[in-house]
């Protein structure tokens, strides 16, 4: 594995009082010989005009590593943005540990410094692209990380839908929502919801109904080579989420048609790092009493 | 047990397809000695100025017993409409039978004829108040046969709540929203998003999470005679609903204080009813295959 | 309230090490004034020949409270073993406090000292009896104060069994199990497989199926006023089990009809009692994080 | 592809009254000019000495497709008495449609004919070996189809292990039983407990906590090149089961190893198979009402 010699800093928008410590970091990075660059608000906040500024795609272009600073929503977010361009992540968390940033703001430096020393344990994630038709034409077409989310609008509604999986009928339900969830997923909403546990090294897609209208649904997980498609209905005031923010109405006829990113996310995480421990402690998960 | 003198009908709001059924509904009750009031919409809908039209409050104060043609809905609504007047009610259902809903339209007379015979089976069923209040000011007082639901805003949202029952902390929770369910709504919603089936013959109310954001939860039945008090901690667009329909806005530190009406509302089933018939029937429970 | 005359201490039955602390609790009460009866057993834990020795017939008959030194499950086993005699059961844990046994062993003695003065929770729990019955003809009837299990053999079988609930035809399933549990064993093995919590003062019980083979059947909490009758259809190896310890074997043919023990077991709390609150750090049920 | 030219005929060991159909079977197939290899209990059913009697090590080693006569346990049995042999299975139902037996009887010949004319759906079916080992050595290996589980005994007992994947430290618990299940597997055992579906199409083993001592376990699957690992720390009367027959005791200390089978079984459906509608009809899955 070749060294790493461009970095990218890229911290949660505006938060002012992580300058500082964005700072010593990017001291660090420079340092230790690597070209840097900010992403672009990040360096608003550190505010230090000699260190090079950086949009997602030049980011995208001439990184070999981004470090994100955030939380695990700061990190779906810079996934989505610099999807396909293959840049590994490492994901630093100002405060409790996540799912998928999983190095303590105060432990940053000597982690990074393991991290560059070729001594981590790589970690491919799998993002999906949905794309929202209506009367055939497209009407949106987004990434998602976690989860894509059909469902009802707030007004004591349901919606009701088809779901085809690679063209073939697989059910047809009303329920306050759908959720197809990535592994990444599979510990947010669709956990919340009833769904499974997915290891990251799994290649499926899991599709759990919110509340459904009966008694015999059950989550489902399937090939992330599939296409899902979900064809609406009915739907009072419904809605398709993308990672729980990005959305769009849902109408009666629409159509959502859902599979995998060709390039996953690569996550770079310590040595130690144990998904395992990470659902014990992050989900109380079924440790020793 | 006297006889009945006066009936009462009421229908489903303005469907003129059901005149025909509804004056044969009232020559039928008038032939047999009985004292007829017709529900003012109801009154409008069969459109016989010999038949004698009343408000709810009439009937509430005047009817020995009450046929509601219509959908569990219908009947849901009618049991708010006539709260505490202890008016019997028989329900008449135009499509599949409904779960309080359970003669056919097709076998209303002779199924009547039986029930004004006295041959019916009684069952008494909660119905719950709710009142709202904001800053310490009432701001809504509802009544809920189905159930009580606080629920986040569409938004990607969430709401975050403390439960008290009987001034004892229950406990705190993040989630979609939290169902407070009778026995009659425990199985609609509530059963949806995991809660159990509960006996109309036990006195109990069911709190049921939707997505809660913890492994930990789990659905609790405590004594109808509780007072349940919602504190709402954060809300992004949070509503409360009654049965679904009637709404109004969640703010952080808005109360919900949840109770059972005193005056339960009497179905008046025929003789054969069964509730576990009911169940396997509607929601295909575990029948032997 | 009569105040206390006569109390009787009750531990689990040879364990040598709590004869000290028995000893303690013994010579507390007698300094109080109170009559002593010293359960058989427990006589011989203490070894003190001073003291009055009684079986369970004659605390029944005597006792105006028993004080129980054990777990949840000795406090379950003096349940049975007093049953129908009205005593009133204070709980006492060597260990972790539990669901029933609420009093500390180091907090036993100022504990007692309130529960003496008539201050106190006092809550009602009820107990089940079942009845066994081939051939038309009783096989064995017991008590369980937590749950009636019938129960597949191990050899990979499985049960198919018949509900009967007042008579009524319930449901016909296929499982490993089912079971039938009061409110307090609703959070013994019944939450375990998927049953809701039921609070004591809720006049239900539960019937929870254990890995039914289908997806369609639901925990339903009944009134505990009705008689459940399950009747075997076949079994691999069946067994039935009260409170997990006494058992017999089911056959095909064979009839359990369950109902509950006329006369509730009385527990009697520390006034600072919460039920909420033990079903939080008992079952880590979703506190605030 | 080429043509198949050695055929296996394998029915479910002495069931007489399928000898017509076998015989009917045998001669279709010798007619189409294809070598014929008639398992041997399979061959004194059909009682006709001029067919080829071969044992499974035969048919392994000369077959090229085996018609397996009999419901989905018997179809499991022949996979993995064929393991690792590559010949393709396919499954004929003398009754209901299983979920891997999927063609009629009354349909054998015409869907025999499209599928040796090279018209079908080849699916690959995960297998799992599991080895039980006691204080460091092995016991027991044994293959599962469906699931491996590690269980109670009958005794009101429990089992509490530990669960290391890929040498990490999952979680430790204690419930009636753990499943361990391929994707075949997920739609029996596993789903009765709460399990996921799980497309055969997905590389995954999925673990099931049976009636777990937490309310915080969830199910999860994980790579099916992953090696499960489960230490047994204390087990009444305990006992590993696979694919439900098959079975050995349980001790504490005992270790469970689990990964998948090199070589997954081969089944080959009509074209018009669908894994989904076999849900729907096998399971009631969430059709359209």
């Amino acid at each position: 594995m070749a060294a790493f010699q461009t970095a990218a800093i890229i911290g949660k928008f505006s938060r002012r009082e992580d300058a500082g410590q964005l700072r010593d970091l990017a001291a660090f990075l420079l340092q230790r010989g690597l070209s840097l660059l900010v992403e672009t608000h990040t360096h608003e906040t550190i505010g230090d005009p000699a260190l090079t500024t950086a949009d997602f795609a030049r980011i995208a272009a001439e990184a070999d590593i981004a470090i994100v600073v955030g939380g695990d929503g700061t990190l779906l977010s810079v996934g989505r943005s610099l999807a396909g361009s293959g840049v590994p992540l490492v994901g630093v968390n100002r405060g409790r540990l996540g799912f998928t940033t999983d190095i303590a703001l105060d432990d940053m430096l000597p982690a990074l410094s393991r991290i560059l020393e070729g001594l981590y344990h790589p970690e491919d994630r799998t993002m999906m692209r949905a794309l929202l038709s209506r009367r055939d034409r497209p009407v949106q077409e987004s990434l998602a990380f976690n989860d894509v989310v059909a469902s009802r609008g707030v007004q004591g509604g349901m919606i009701e839908f088809q779901v085809f999986v690679d063209g073939q009928f697989a059910y047809e339900l009303r329920a306050d929502g759908l959720i197809v969830a990535t592994p990444t997923g599979s510990t947010a909403y669709a956990l919340s919801s009833g769904g499974p546990i997915v290891h990251p090294s799994v290649a499926g897609l899991t599709m759990v109904p919110v509340s459904p209208h009966t008694l015999s649904n059950r989550p489902i997980v399937i090939s992330d080579r599939s296409i899902i498609e979900i064809v609406v209905l009915q739907a009072t005031e419904g809605s398709v989420y993308f990672d729980g923010r990005d959305h769009d109405s849902l109408l009666a006829g629409d159509r959502l048609e859902i599979g995998i990113h060709p390039h996953p996310v690569r996550l770079l995480h310590p040595t130690d790092y144990s998904y395992y421990r990470t659902l014990r402690e992050k989900l109380g998960w079924s440790g020793a009493l």
